[in-house]
């Protein structure tokens, strides 16, 4: 009998790795539970999570035994942890492995967006380099003054990164950290007044929907540049794209969005943003390396051994 | 009498600053020196020069009585050095000022490159990733494998920013230097061997002319990508589209180009090339102190004082 339900878009390697290691039952998605037949509910004990949509209380109530839900990706904010723990049980996700491709992805947006790369590309393209001339000057990056929102592992690798290119470093965290020479701020909006360039590096989940809210984004001012690799739950959209639309403030670099992939289509109309369609950890070898740390969370669990990467 | 000739495509800011400071002769380009009557162009002394056309002996001896052409920019291999020690003229250009500016961009046409970043943003605007689900994986950049073509200024610069994406760091220069744990090759074979990344940071002119040949595009391999924020001239072009097109390499992200503006259609129909419109320097604030560095030359030179960035 199978012991594992394998939830979500997994990719071919994905699907290799988890029939050979764990021969689960697959669904494309959390409401195929209720369609399985009740004997087979009862068998399984273990959960490989993937996906954006919610995995909450009535699928655990339909998953009786369960003892364990693996989440693919280092946000969880799709499982309710809450209904988890009433249950005991126990999730993982799949931090670290990530950190350094949403870092870089951060930093390659951060600098496409104040140097207008996109546009810059088109201009050579389109024949107007030659037809026309240089393509007009843009904004310097290195040497500005950033702020961190979240200083958390991909936080820090984001930071890391940046203080190479002699950046003057901020960031706001709920305690200050050891940091060499950084500003810790206790309030965004101090933090945002401080700085050009507002990276968002937060948690998902109910706990930080709107942080970044219409008085935060008010205080980057006509220079400053929103940068989200988090959640789109953790920007104000609404409050973003009015300041996007009246030049309130110069730009976005956005990985992420409020209703992803089904995104506002204000975005499109917006010459002073950098869209990627949420590819913060899509590599090949750091998704192998995700898709690896879920499994193992799962075999670990089916051993008796504690998780690996443990949330609750 | 105007003493200073301004030859070169000047946008409006760098008019008004040589005006106030210099009262110069403008003329769009090295061409126009023959048309000046002799008159004029016996009573200028210097020359503050701006662009890629060749200014040479032929220039020179049409302004007999010229003591300094002060380039604008780094690279200075419009100008005949060799015709301007002849004749005793000294040579200026705007070292240090932009360095950071071009290592941005050398960063982030390097992760552009790797991570698809033009093609995820083209599938996120195209609505296929509402309609078809997730860009395509791709390539993990942190970590990798660093060569630098060249540790001079702006190399050096590049090559910090990088130690932060934890790369392997590896460089060709001529004599070995003082680094923290990077290793020095002798030859540029064996630097294209040891990476995946080859980023070009040399001088221009005709000692580096195809200094990245046939045999270094091939020592890169299958993974190799080259990266060029020097001058066109330095990289065998033809070798290297060869290579792009038969994927013998992954790919290229290259600022400067022979024969720019007009670049080899060829590299349009490539998806593997990140293009730049020679832009690494094409900041506000950098051109502004690039054009004011190129002022306080001549204006030194005009004092009887030492250049501030003499190049001969």
């Amino acid at each position: 009998m199978t012991h594992t339900l394998a939830i979500g878009p997994y990719n071919d390697d994905e699907k290799q790795g988890l029939t050979q290691d764990l021969s689960p039952i697959y669904l494309d998605g959390p409401s195929g539970v209720a369609g399985l037949d009740p004997a087979q509910r009862d068998a399984i004990t273990a959960v490989a999570y993937k996906g954006h949509h919610p995995f909450g209380a009535d699928e655990m109530t339909l998953l009786p035994n369960i003892g364990v839900i693996a989440n693919y990706g280092v946000g969880y904010d799709a499982i309710d942890v809450a209904a988890a723990n009433e249950r005991g049980i126990k999730v993982s996700n799949t931090p670290g492995v990530l950190n350094d491709d949403v870092a870089d992805i951060a930093v390659a947006m951060l600098i496409m967006q104040g140097r207008e790369m996109e546009q810059a590309s088109a201009w050579a393209r389109s024949g107007n380099w030659a037809e026309k001339g240089e393509y007009r000057l843009n904004r310097k990056v290195s040497g500005g003054r950033v702020g961190i929102v979240g200083l958390g592992r991909i936080g820090r690798e984001i930071a890391n990164r940046l203080a190479a290119f002699k950046m003057d470093m901020h960031y706001w965290s709920r305690t200050e950290k050891d940091t060499p020479g950084w500003t810790h701020h206790s309030d965004p909006v101090s933090l945002a007044s401080a700085v050009d360039y507002l990276i968002v590096a937060l948690v998902g989940g109910p706990d930080t929907e709107n942080f970044v809210s219409k008085d935060v984004i008010a205080a980057l001012g006509p220079r400053g540049v929103v940068v989200n690799i988090s959640r789109g739950s953790t920007i104000d959209e609404g409050a973003l794209l009015d300041a996007l639309e009246s030049r309130a403030i110069a730009g976005a670099a956005l990985d992420v969005f409020q209703g992803e992939p089904k995104i506002d289509p204000r975005f499109y109309a917006l010459d002073n943003v950098v869209i990627q369609p949420h590819q913060g950890s899509g590599t090949v070898e750091t998704r192998a390396a995700m898709a690896k740390l879920q499994r193992d969370n799962v075999l670990a669990f089916l051993a008796g051994d504690a998780l690996l990467t443990p949330v609750n």
